[in-house]
């Protein structure tokens, strides 16, 4: 005999790499009753069915929701409002509705209004991700030590925020708890600027007269292939990002333009003394992310571990 | 009976990432009769000598160019010039002399006055690399499907050229020929500009009032831990890098920046559609950069690839 799943129902709004990991890790951990999974086109509805992850694959967002004790929208930030607005009327009483957008602020602003008291909102971001995105991109282990932040607003009850805890840290994640401006703020450095950074200068890169795109990729090995990666991920996803978090962004922006002309100054004048001691300096960061787990310490992140050999 | 090794005598002066896999690539390949290895600090042709890789170690650059057939600066660029004054009256005539700077233009311009026109001189640029250094760091399959870059002068042997690109193919390498100052635009934007931003960025974000330093590296998965180990290379070098090519990466400084500002100004006024056809665009360069075996499709590098199942 064993213990009753975590939820009852689980119901998926949409499927992407989130939501198809959230499914595929639920239903390995054995954390849900049924899983019942919706999306917008009927295209990946069908084909959810094929890959037999969901339990039942349905046609609407409020078919999903319906009697479910958590709803999870893994949906573009820029659809929750919406989609908020759909399923209000459906969801049972003392049901968890939550998310996993990028972005928090908005995200709390446009799907609050819509959702009945009776409901427990607490929106989630699992920072965790590739630069694959459809049905097929997902796979259970994806939040395997990654954090997975959660921003409840103040009044929010304790035992539903336990709950969602306790299903994050069942499939894998360390779970961290913080307010949703505080979220956008850490975010927008440790993410979004970075993705717009990598999108710009892979941008850059298509557009020289003087340099062929031909000749780009064939060097890319120097460094700008890692921009790339982050530049496939998925263009939906990250329009609404920029869209809602501009302000942070912006923000984060003016640091990082401020930064950028003094190394620029450094390296205009020739001064190899500035140039040094701020790259000694970013060593640093690099060896804390690798030992608190959050990289591999494999260089070149593991592309050529195989290869790695000692004579 | 087997052939003869290509090169009768091989010398490496320095021993970092690139000098280190040079020895290990060209022993395992059988490519010289003896390697003879040097580097600027007792500690490092300790640690050679410990390692058993080269044939001899020796203590200064002029004993380890005696002789030698092929001699490779394998260095930061701001010091060839100083080398090839040193090894100079010591090279034997039709030796080839090679390097393996990321800039071309700056080394050619300081090592061609000090050489004998007895040498041939080949400058060369392998486009491979790992955020590790020392010593200890190199592998012999560090090259396998990367680009080397030869950018000989004009009047340039043709034999002593062919030479050195079955040197380079024999240890795995493409071999492709420009001139310095078309080698250094295109690596400005595929090599050195990446490098910039990424140096900048993670000085940003360690510097931030709002976002401690422990977050970024806890929610670093979400984009920024991939800037982290481009900055973290090798200091010196990348100070001479930026300070020996730095016409090229003002250029590209100057488009990317352009650039910056026409997302940054969609994202302030909101405008969706121009941040989603430019995200849409940047997608289609790694694609080509996959297919052309330059990286992995493997999502996210290959880090959760032992997890990537299918349910």
């Amino acid at each position: 005999m064993t213990a009753p799943p975590l939820f009852r129902r689980i119901a998926l709004i949409g499927f992407g790499l989130i939501g198809g990991s959230i499914a595929r890790a639920a239903r390995a951990q054995g954390l849900a009753g049924e899983i019942v999974v919706t999306a917008r086109s009927a295209k990946t509805r069908a084909r959810v069915t094929e890959l037999g992850i969901a339990d039942r694959v349905v046609d609407t967002n409020a078919e999903a929701a319906s009697d479910a004790d958590l709803v999870i929208l893994c949906i573009p930030v820029g659809a929750c409002g919406a989609v908020a607005q759909e399923i209000a009327s459906h969801l049972r009483p003392d049901a968890i509705v939550s998310d996993v957008g990028s972005v928090k602020g908005a995200v709390v602003r446009e799907m609050t209004p819509y959702l009945p008291t009776s409901v427990h909102f607490v929106p989630a971001h699992p920072v965790a991700g590739t630069e694959h995105s459809g049905p097929d991109s997902g796979f259970a282990e994806l939040f395997i030590n990654r954090w997975c932040i959660l921003t409840p607003p103040d009044k929010t009850d304790i035992a539903a925020v336990d709950k969602l805890r306790a299903f994050w840290t069942a499939i894998g994640a360390r779970v961290e708890i913080m307010t949703p401006q505080h979220h956008d703020l850490v975010l927008a450095i440790t993410s979004h600027l970075p993705h717009l950074i990598a999108y710009t200068i892979v941008g850059t890169a298509d557009e020289l007269g003087e340099v062929t795109s031909s000749e780009v990729m064939k060097f890319s090995a120097g460094g700008f292939r890692d921009f790339t990666r982050i530049a496939a991920s998925d263009p939906t996803m990250w329009r609404d990002v920029f869209l809602a978090n501009k302000d942070a962004v912006l923000e984060m922006l003016g640091t990082f333009n401020e930064d950028l002309s003094k190394l620029t100054r450094a390296m205009r004048r020739g001064d190899g003394e500035a140039l040094f001691e701020h790259f000694t300096r970013t060593r640093a960061i690099r060896r804390g992310i690798v030992e608190i787990g959050q990289d591999s310490a494999a260089p070149d992140f593991g592309r050529l571990q195989t290869g790695a050999k000692k004579p």
